[in-house]
């Protein structure tokens, strides 16, 4: 067992985020105070936030100045959040509760929650392509940084993820289908986080490519363990509904590969994502105990 | 009545950006086909390409090498199509049909309609930072056109507007409201356009704020003839359902003007725009046809 204070560690990033969000989610217009305030809401709803803290700790392997990363850690969890705040959807999921409080669209409705998702959406770009706000990141790193966020989360990313997973669940599904799912749906998002660290940082193309790989391994890790999870652990421990993708018939890696050999590629690809790693010295640490955590939580 | 073929014009440029689409957006794996064709069809059901004219036609003003504005003028469209889409959603207006054909929700079901929103307005923001895409397009100019669209359509703006409006729908509202709600879901994307013609032509600053203004002023009086033709035309004419703004309490411009102050008030705006563009010669021609089309059209 590790003795890095992980929670700690996911704590203190979230905390600068979260700082973030308290400043410039402020209401502006009584015309809109309900979209803020829903907006806030889900932002505010906790969560790992471990997005923004693969974006921190792959900066980290490069470059000290932390606060310069953090609009855009704020903005890849506005873009997280919005797509939880979708997914949850009486069309989509049909959640009524995340995280033990109700979605979005259990309290502001609906309609509110689209539109909260959608400008949750819209802000993580604006967020990452504001000047005033990002005086120490060129406009070269901003459209690499808003490029690279549209192309792991849109239509070739995670939107096109969660298309073939609500299909899956009508359905037959393999494990390509299981393997596209989970790639597109998680890990595209957390390997971009992991590569905007390197582009932050100024790191090569190599780093770039090597950080996107770590982050793709760990992503898909983490929802193979996420699977895993909601069958070997009760509702107590997960915090959410436990057995609900089996219920749902949903497309897993156990329900294609069985349990065991699920957790041995889990643990391949964490071997891999820390092999990607050996190039760095302690800056990549933090980095490596977010690898061995995926593997080793239990919620 | 103008002699300029303004049918033709707005056709000449909607097939480009319809070129575009029908090249950029072709179906690329067999697990999101299903999400590409719900994209193809709202992206390909008509609509009278004004947005996309905007942008061509302010950046007309500056330069001519058209084709590098055609990505944008794309994006801007495919941002406005995922508002349409969302905006016709059961929980939001509801609408079966739209330009005489059934809407996405109706075709693809409400879960693909939500996603091939989302995917709509990711891919708005994809293809404006896209470096490959759009070699001629500095780092700058790209920042700039990202961050300004993403203030345009997010919460402080067209999100923002849909909000109010909804609410409005509900109870009471004010003149203050209709002129929020009509600045914020219509004019700010049409001002947004025109801007974006002078950011893309390397316009000064003065430039930028005069087209912007421009662009508010048309997108003020587009949106009050809107309101004005629900009453006084026919459902044949209008080719959607006329008299539906008062039949669902909609905040509009007559509701608390009435319809000779508002056809008024849209006079005046087209002839402050048409100001605006008097420090231009005849390179601005096509934003003044622009300007007198949009308060003499009968649809």
């Amino acid at each position: 067992m590790s003795r890095f204070d992980m929670k700690g560690y996911l704590g203190f990033w979230g905390q600068k985020v979260e700082d973030f969000f308290e400043e410039y989610m402020q209401p502006h217009d009584p015309h809109t105070k309900g979209l803020n305030e829903a907006m806030r809401y889900s932002l505010f709803a906790g969560g790992k936030r471990i997005r923004p803290a693969l974006v921190y700790s792959a900066y980290g392997i490069f470059e000290g100045y932390f606060d310069k990363a953090t609009p855009y850690a704020a903005a890849v969890e506005m873009l997280h959040t919005y797509s939880l705040i979708h997914d949850d959807l009486p069309a989509m999921d049909d959640d009524d509760f995340r995280r033990g409080k109700p979605t979005n669209h259990k309290v502001f409705g609906e309609a509110t929650a689209i539109l909260a998702g959608d400008g949750l959406l819209t802000k993580a770009f604006e967020v990452m392509c504001d000047r005033n706000l990002n005086p120490d990141i060129t406009p070269e790193q901003m459209v690499e940084a808003a490029y690279k966020l549209a192309a792991a989360t849109g239509d070739k990313g995670m939107v096109g993820g969660q298309v073939a997973d609500m299909d899956a669940e009508k359905g037959f599904f393999d494990a390509a289908t299981v393997d596209f799912i989970h790639t597109h749906k998680t890990s595209r998002l957390l390997a971009y986080c992991c590569e905007l660290g390197a582009i932050l940082g100024f790191g090569t193309e190599d780093d770039k490519r090597r950080l996107y790989e770590y982050g793709m391994r760990i992503g898909l890790a983490f929802q193979i363990v996420d699977d895993i999870l909601d069958i070997t652990s009760t509702t107590e421990e997960l915090g959410k509904d436990a057995g609900s993708d089996v219920a749902n018939g949903k497309a897993t890696y156990p329900a294609v590969h069985g349990i065991e050999d699920s957790h041995r590629k889990a643990e391949l690809l964490i071997e891999e994502a820390l092999e990607l790693l050996s190039v760095y010295g302690n800056t990549a640490d933090p980095c490596r105990e977010i690898a061995k955590f995926i593997i080793e939580r239990k919620n």
